[in-house]
């Protein structure tokens, strides 16, 4: 807790410990337990996951990118430590989620290069990285296919992630059936997002117009229209519940997972 | 070349393909092909280490950093791409470095892990991202050893980890001579780069102020006098010749490098 730099690592504990769903960090510990991986494996990638959610969260909130203030009920990161500090401690925790992959004891050493391998491929330029790149250009006109691809990059690919370490700490053959889980989960996510986006605002402002489509994106709210974005948030549940049967009872955790994702209320 | 999305693709490859020394590249090609290592075992590392310096170099002259509007005679990255392509091309190339060492088929799992692990911890904040925050803090009066400390993080550690990486693709036992050159080449060349910064100026303002001086942040020059830096820089040089004696005529390209750090002109 003392080590220098003192403020980059106050700034690294201020963006991971205060608070924040921990969903990612669920989805392999879910995963993980369904099939049978020991507990102690599953510590790393759930943080790995959660340290490379969270260096995102402390970049996107920067004022070159979407500039906000309070992040989970706090002030942002660089609102807190100053933009040099948050961008060195963003920075600085992604380079944590590797090093706490490559130092995890718990798991062999295929294993744990197969989370490297999978975890940079979820937030690099093809995934996460390259999703906020995508949003940087978005507009208030998208088709569902350019919407899904976004998203898919955005939020997906770090989700889906998180189920595809989960399973490594059990086994190196991934069943294709979650992968289909994880695509359809981190999409639901998603819908829900833009709905409550939407629904929240609906109800604080009376009008349905959200921070989103306030800033000239295009969402799955304003794509498909509402009641259609809710049967689409709930034929991918269903999917994702199908997904999950050749688990049986295993698969209890992640169905509850998935019924949280879409009907969460923040 | 023409992946989606294409603005953020263009600017990682105008970060790491627009020039610049590739001296951390050929430490580790040096230090393995001295400690015999096969040539294609060395790619991965030597590309994963240029990945991370290239990253640090463009979120380094970003307007909350350094500002600098210029890098290898060009714009620098945001002056180029925006800012916000520029902290997620950064974010991204960081991640591609260790996608590049999980992926490297010429070496062993085991070695993999060793290396993500060794270049997680020079990058991250006890490492490069570490040395980079206590630099914000910089003042204009600064002890020998403060100033080792910050130097030895800021541009060290990452040098230090290319001479261990390149040993690791060789041997799991990295030699203790070789983390001895490491460092003392790491120290020269940050003396070496304090001394551009004052006679480079000198050359061309006709004044022994530099751009360090006048960011107010004390330097080797500033500190122990240009005399005297000069003298250590040339003892650094000494020592980590000292410490290749053990290679014989193999240390040769890596005495070359050390002689190239001290006696440069850029």
């Amino acid at each position: 807790m003392e080590t220098v730099p003192m403020d980059l690592h106050e700034a690294m504990r201020y963006a991971t410990l205060g608070g924040g769903k921990r969903l990612r960090a669920c989805l392999v510990y879910a995963t993980g337990e369904a099939l049978g991986a020991a507990p102690e494996a599953l510590d790393p990638p759930a943080a790995a996951v959660e340290l490379i959610h969270a260096y995102s969260l402390v970049h996107d909130d920067l004022p070159c990118m979407d500039d906000d203030d309070m992040r989970r009920g706090r002030p942002s990161c660089h609102k807190a430590f100053g933009e040099a500090t948050a961008l060195l401690a963003g920075d600085a925790l992604q380079t944590q989620a590797f090093a706490v992959l490559a130092a995890a004891e718990t798991l062999s050493p295929q294993a744990r290069i197969r989370m490297v391998e999978e975890l940079a491929r979820a937030s690099g330029s093809l995934g996460m990285a390259g999703g906020q790149a995508l949003d940087l250009k978005a507009g208030p006109v998208a088709t569902i296919e350019v919407l899904e691809e976004r998203h898919s990059r955005k939020t997906g690919a770090l989700m889906h992630a998180a189920v595809r370490l989960g399973a490594l700490a059990a086994t190196p053959e991934i069943p294709p059936a979650l992968d289909d889980y994880g695509r359809a989960l981190g999409l639901a996510f998603q819908i829900a997002d833009d709905l409550l986006d939407v629904e929240g605002v609906a109800l604080v402002v009376g009008k349905t117009i959200g921070a989103d489509a306030a800033a000239g994106k295009a969402t799955f709210a304003s794509v498909l229209g509402i009641k259609e974005a809710r049967r689409r948030a709930r034929d991918l549940y269903e999917n994702s519940l199908a997904s999950l049967r050749f688990l049986g009872d295993n698969g209890r955790l992640l169905a509850t997972i998935a019924h949280y994702a879409v009907e969460r209320d923040h």
